[in-house]
C-alpha cells in the first residue's frame, strides 16, 4: 500500500524549513534519567517559532503554494497554534492570510495572529460552523485551505522534528510523540521508521480522548465527541483520512496519561529543566517519566510539542499543590 | 599589571567541564530582534546543571584540588546556587562536601543540597556568622573552603560560558552580564576581550545594588548594605579582591536596571521564549530589552545565568499584572 508521505517527503520539508524553522535544542535531564533508569532525550518545539512544532507543517505547507495559489492566498481556521503558524508563514511567504477564530478566543492569540499581519474573521462558536464560513470565503476569494494536520505537506512538514532529533542524538530505541488529529506522529514515524527501522513509535493521548488508540484497535477511524482534557491541543475528535493508514503502518503502539500526570510533567519541566510547557506539550513525557510507557535501559526520543499557554493558567497549574 | 586569571585559565577551565557540564543552547528570538533593532544571542545557562552557570567555576575548582584537598574535601556557604553547585561537584568528584545554610532556607534547597549528598550544617542568620561557623569546620576537618566568586579557579570556570557563547555565533560587538560579586563578568571578560578584543562588555547591577558600577567610578571597592531586590543573586555587598581588579581592566561599563524591569523581562522569557529564568537571571537580558542599554543595529551576547526559583513566587511574578 502507498502511504501518502515518504520519507523523502520529510527530507525535502527539512531543505525548505533549514533558513527559517529553529533547529530546535534537543536537552536532557539527569534527574529524568535517574528517575526512569532510560536516556531521555528531549526534542523541544516549545523552542520552535510560534512556540510549537506546528510552524513546521504550515511553512512547509505554504512554500510548496503555486505562484496563482501564493497569490491569492491561504485561508485556516483554528483557535490555536496552527492559526499562528498560518499566519507567520503567510508573512514570511508574503502571501495574504485569512484566519477563522471563535469570538471567544483568547484576546492574546487574537492579537498574535493579527500581529503576524493575518485577517481575523470572527464566528460564534455556538451558532455557526467555522467549516461553512471558511469555505465559503475560501470560494468566494479563491484562497487555498490548510487543514491543521490531514494534509500531506503539513505531515512531512511535521515530521523533520523527529529527522533533526535522530540526526542530533543517534540511534533511539523508542520515539514518543503526542497524538491529536495524528499529524506529528505521522510525519514523525515516516522519519524514524526509515532511518532506524527497529525503533519504536509510540503514541500518547490524553485518556478522555484516546480515539486514536480505539481507531487503530478497531481497524477504522474513531469519532469520540469533544474530550475534556487540559490538554487543548489534542481535544480533536477523530484522526485524519491521511493520518490514519501512516499511523495504521507505523505507530506500535498508543498509551494514555491523566490530566494529573500532565500538570506533575509541567511542574518538572518548569521547576527541573526550566521550560514552559503546554500540557499538549507534556503527554509524551508525561507516558516516559510517569510510568505508561517502559522505557528503562532505553534511548527514548521525547517530543515536546509545544509551550503556548496562559501566563495566569500556567502559573495556577505549576503553583497548585 | 598580572591580573589573577587569563584566558589559558578559562580555556584549561573548558576542557575539564568539557564531559561534565552541559554545553547549554544559544536561544535567539525574533520578537526580542525586532523590539530592540539589535541580533540578540541569549546563552541559557538557567538550562546549565543545577540551574545555574555556578555549576561551570565550582566543579572546575574542585576538580582542581590535590588529592589529599579531595580526600578531606570541601567547605562552603551559600544558601543559594553556589551551594547545590559545590554540593553536586563534589558527589562527581567523589569527595566529601559541607554546606552551611542558614536555618530558615528554603526546605526545598535543602532538600536539594542534601540529595547531592552533602552534609548540611545548618546555622542561626541572626545570631550566628556563617564565615566563622565555616572556617571552625574547614580547621577541625582540614576542609578546602571554596567562596562563590572570589576565586581564580571558580572565575575561569565561569568565564568558559562567554567561550562557548562566541564558539557557536562568532563575533558580538557587546556582552552583557550579570553582576552580583563579579566572577562571572570576570571570565567572561577574560574570554571575550581575548577572542573579539573590540567586543564591548557590559555589566548589569539591580539598581538598588550598584556597588560594582560605584566602585570601577571610584576605583576602589565599595561596601554597601544588602540591597532590597528580587536579584537574590545579585545581593553581594561588595565586589572580590580577585574579581574587582579583572573588571577594573576589562569591564568596558556597568548599568543597572529596576525590579519591575526584572519581573517584566522574566515574563517575556517565559511568554515568548519558554524559559523559566529567575530574577538574577534576568538582569542583563532586561538592560538589552529595555533601553538601559543601547543596542540597535549589534551584535549582542546576553547571559541568561540561571533558572532558580521557587514556583510559587515563579508563578506570582509572571502571573501578576
Amino acid at each position: 500500500m502507498t502511504l501518502p508521505i515518504t520519507f523523502e517527503d520529510v527530507r525535502s520539508a527539512a531543505l525548505r524549513l533549514a533558513d527559517t524553522a529553529h533547529r530546535t535544542p534537543v536537552l536532557t535531564s539527569r534527574t529524568a534519567n535517574a528517575r526512569t533508569g532510560a536516556d531521555l532525550f528531549f526534542k523541544c518545539e516549545n523552542l520552535q517559532r510560534i512556540g510549537a512544532f506546528k510552524f513546521r507543517g504550515a511553512y512547509n505547507a505554504l512554500s510548496r503554494f503555486s505562484p496563482e495559489q501564493r497569490r491569492r492566498g491561504v485561508i485556516a481556521y483554528s483557535s490555536g497554534n496552527h492559526a499562528q503558524a498560518i499566519a507567520l508563514s503567510a508573512q514570511l511567504l508574503d502571501m495574504p492570510a485569512v484566519i477563522v477564530m471563535p469570538e471567544d478566543a483568547p484576546a492574546m492569540k487574537l492579537a498574535a495572529t493579527r500581529g503576524y499581519g493575518a485577517e481575523v474573521v470572527l464566528y460564534d462558536r455556538y451558532t455557526e460552523s467555522r467549516e461553512e464560513i471558511g469555505l465559503r470565503i475560501a470560494s468566494e476569494r479563491g484562497l487555498t485551505l490548510v487543514p491543521p494536520y490531514d494534509h500531506a505537506d503539513v505531515m512531512a512538514g511535521q515530521g523533520t522534528c523527529a529527522l533533526e532529533l535522530i540526526e542530533d542524538v543517534g540511534a533511539l530505541d523508542v520515539l514518543v510523540v503526542c497524538v491529536g488529529g495524528g499529524g506529528l506522529i505521522s510525519g514523525c514515524a515516516t522519519a524514524a521508521k526509515h532511518l532506524l527501522p527497529g525503533c519504536m513509535v509510540v503514541g500518547v493521548e490524553p485518556e478522555a480522548g484516546n480515539d486514536v488508540q480505539r481507531s487503530l484497535r478497531e481497524g477504522h477511524i474513531v469519532h469520540i465527541p469533544v474530550p475534556r482534557t487540559i490538554a487543548d491541543g489534542a481535544q480533536t475528535q477523530h484522526a485524519g483520512q491521511l493520518t490514519f493508514p501512516v499511523m495504521q503502518a507505523l505507530v506500535d503502539d498508543v498509551v494514555t496519561v491523566r490530566d494529573d500526570q500532565l500538570v506533575e510533567t509541567m511542574r518538572f519541566f518548569a521547576e527541573r529543566m526550566k521550560l514552559v510547557v503546554e500540557p499538549t506539550g507534556c503527554l509524551a513525557a508525561a507516558a516516559a517519566l510517569d510510568g505508561a510507557l517502559p522505557v528503562a535501559g532505553r534511548r527514548v526520543g521525547v517530543i515536546v510539542s509545544g509551550g503556548n499557554i496562559d501566563m495566569v493558567r500556567f502559573a495556577a497549574l505549576v503553583a497548585g499543590s
